[in-house]
């Protein structure tokens, strides 16, 4: 069942370990099929022993539909997404370091440079703090709730990624890989921003820049690759 | 004697060294077994060179048991730990880049995101400078007595790691292998700290989501992970 | 056609990304043959899936030679810089973290040791911002045509290499080779001078040492190396 | 002619690289023998094609004795501490990044822990910058000579490194071999000391802490390792 998905899943998640945006367990990737199940890593094992079978297959209730390992513990926030947002088809989480120095700090990957605007329309938001009540019921689903309600006036397609206040990284896309490529590009403009903003804080990009690199890579006038 | 603990012993060092958390000798891991005897690493033998014949085995007190070479210089640190905390099976110690430097700056690594609390329950603290005396007589002893005192007021399960001021890293767990674990957590949560901090010296984590995420992971209610 | 330079250019693009200069297909090198022919990598195409036949040929003013795929978009860029200078043989475009990230602040990178002087006489300068006009219109000519600006008043040949404001670093050279050489070291100083302005913002290199290091490698007196 | 003594210094330019202390060319090994005898990395040669052959022999005052390669343009300043120190048997000089970032900044590498205080007994100085006239006339020689000045009042022994101001790193011991091992050292608290004086300028270690971990390494009294 969703054998092919289940590879993708399965090698978008060895390729988050790979690119060494997470350490340990620490990340999941999930993608969602063409009748709304959502396939994802299995909860706290090793990349290194992972095989296509172990990735876990739920309604996008949560309900289990076939593995019998227990879904990563994020599951909920991955659903939420999904809900929310039917234009994604997959999605990932990590903890890579610089992109969570900045969900840790509470502040927003602000667009610096064409590197950004290759890729991501404007800042990279980070949420609100979630409030006892949110993170002691329902913790997963309301991590979810509260990216939905960071995205209320942006757009989802243009900017494919959130940090999550205090916590990490959910990015998104077309795709699982699709979904672990944007947290790639992700951790390298958040090194970028770093080193730029303790040289000059006052740094920032011109909008007529922002629009045109977008526009190079994305939408009806892109010019950059092959046509294929 | 104590073939299987040597072998774990052995690994678990080199462990230590694959992970970059140490370079050249700047580390020692040990283990206790069942009935109280210490096995640790040899001192200033290069990890390339290691077997784990070259394991040092002594009892409670320091008395050699077995093997030829000289224990790590070290090991009363050690010693001081497993007799002050029954819990403890392993210890760790370290120079890692990132948590050094928290040693040698007299900082504590500060709770501030979630990687932190999956593994730590509050700050993980920095000892007191030795005093002089300290220092000339029993010095490394005493470098066990002051992380004694310094988790006076501790949980020594909870926060399973010590900075030990302008030195380095001990950290701990339920095996030699989990010690290493533990220090290889902390120095990627030292990396995150100097990053947040250095973007905005405010940061700081909500109360409940440490307790939510810790406990997500640890104790009955736990819920990461499978259930083998 | 022109199989040696295609040869040349495609082994200096692999060279980028080896040296992890470039991640994805954030880069591009070129190189001009004797009769004014321009061999540049192909637009968005993988480094792990290029071969020396991919490589694109056009004339001076872009015109397709040779090829079925699309330049860099970046060509433009190139083509400027061979139009005003006809000293350089190859053109190197790229990314790399730490020049990015002086590029995105708008700081040139200033001479403050004897390994910048090396390979530079004097500061690694940094374009002003494009404008709106020049953004919309041929951008990246215009790219091309703000670098030729920033060195109206210095030595393209002393200095190889400029930030453009915003957005990454071109490198030129003698051959596509050398411009990756430069690339290499430029992010190496880059690097250097991120560190160095940190703990002392008034670093500075007295003008005697840079002639002294620069004229060791480069122009008639220079004795660093072999005669070969 | 000096078969093993070429195959050390060659071994010890090749170790230089592997432990990422240089990159491209920049750095050299040498090594005296008991007749006085010097041999040295030839000057610009890449390190992945050098052969112990390549390694140049020459006399204390830089008069070639065998090898039809040019020696490395900084002989002269290996032949004055050989000249100066009897004691030295070895010489590196790199330009590792973190070092080198001090030696730009022209601050010392001050004692902050008891990683420094296993290997270098007090503060690594930085020499004055070099005059006009000592730059323009026998440059080399005279950063020799500067590095003799800076060490009048130290123990070449004690403390086997020294920045050159603007420039990169000296360092020594009793073989070539073990002045990479110091080279290297050097750059892991070069690291250290930058990421501890960020978080805590006022940081700082206590006399008698130095003096204890230095003892444990070097002298009569030394404890640490085997007695082989």
């Amino acid at each position: 069942m969703l054998e092919n998905i289940k590879k993708e899943v399965f090698s978008a998640n060895i390729e988050l370990f790979e690119k060494k945006l997470v350490v340990l367990t620490w990340g999941n990737v999930s993608q969602i099929s063409e009748n709304g199940l959502v396939v994802i890593k299995p909860s706290g094992v090793d990349y290194n022993k992972m095989t296509p079978d172990n990735m876990v297959v739920v309604d996008i209730n949560g309900n289990s539909i076939e593995g019998n390992l227990k879904p990563s513990t994020d599951l909920a926030t991955h659903l939420e997404l999904y809900k929310a947002f039917p234009q994604i088809k997959g999605v990932c989480h990590t903890h890579s370091t610089y992109a969570a120095a900045f969900a840790q700090a509470g502040l927003p990957i602000s667009q610096l440079g064409t590197t950004h605007s290759d890729y991501f329309y404007g800042d990279i938001p980070c949420t609100r703090d979630l409030t006892k009540a949110e993170v002691e019921n329902d913790y997963e689903t309301n991590t979810g709730k509260v990216i939905v309600e960071t995205f209320k006036d942006r757009n989802i397609s243009d900017i494919p990624a959130c940090l999550v206040k205090s916590h990490g990284v959910f990015t998104w896309g077309n795709c699982a890989k699709n979904a672990v490529e944007n947290a790639f590009v992700l951790e390298e403009i958040a090194k970028m921003n770093y080193l730029t903003l303790s040289i000059n804080p006052a740094a920032n990009l011109p909008e007529y820049i922002l629009k045109k690199h977008y526009s190079r890579k994305h939408g009806e006038l892109a010019y950059y690759g092959q046509n294929f």
